[in-house]
């Protein structure tokens, strides 16, 4: 309340996924005026063979 | 049709899944009218690394 | 923290949403053993021109 | 790529949604090393009806 | 089983979405070995106030 | 935009996914008149332990 799914390729390091979830909740926060603890944020990663853009995965680019 | 997703930290047992989404597909069947067949069940599972409350990891708490 | 999403055709009344989100919440906590003011639960309907089974919307059946 | 969706309670203000996209696609950014024009951030809005914290509907509370 | 769900700005036609749900879900029949019948399509409609792209959304563009 | 996710139990193939990946693409720009590196396709997999019908696990059937 909100929740945020953030769907990216496998391979960010957990101080990356540490500062991501930090900033986007601060900005929700800040934005959308709710306390905190109430912003939920999850990562929902995939991997480059699970994922296309333009019709091409991406473990084929 | 209808279709439930349960997103949650890894960890849970096969025996605490099997009788979730017996329960939740019972409630479904129970308020919403449709036959047991129709309900579909996804339990999306996270690790501690990418899910986040109040702007913390969960593998950080 | 668990977050469940329920994608539904429109229709249902107030009553039946109100007593299907008390059943799944309950179904959450018994089997998964988290606190029920952590569980979340939010109906995403669609209408029948965006919803298919079959390749055929439920518009057309 | 990354793509971030944000579930909230409808009742947002067009500037609230300007200033919350815009700073999230910054957090990406920021923290993922992914070029601006490459995230996509959706919101999806419920009403009070269709969502619920420890099994009370928000429209009950 | 599989589900297919698409997100997408508002506007497209019925007959757009018709034409799409029946491609894609022969699409699915075709290369992940399933029956039509056990496809489920949904689209998830945006407005362009709810949606955007390198941290502006559409209707600003 | 649009953003495709597809929801199936793990077991495909990488020329599966390829396959259809690129089917899926094709059907969005041919009926929603899209640019094709505009569509990005995500499969979301899931083990059989964590997807039900009819409030059966796939891995109890």
């Amino acid at each position: 309340m909100p929740e945020v799914y953030i769907h990216a390729i496998e391979g960010r390091t957990l101080d990356q996924k540490r500062a991501l979830v930090k900033d986007i909740t601060e900005a929700v926060v800040r934005n959308f005026d709710v306390a905190a603890d109430r912003v939920l944020v999850q990562i929902i990663e995939s991997s480059k063979e699970n994922k296309a853009k333009g019709g091409v995965l991406f473990s084929d680019r």
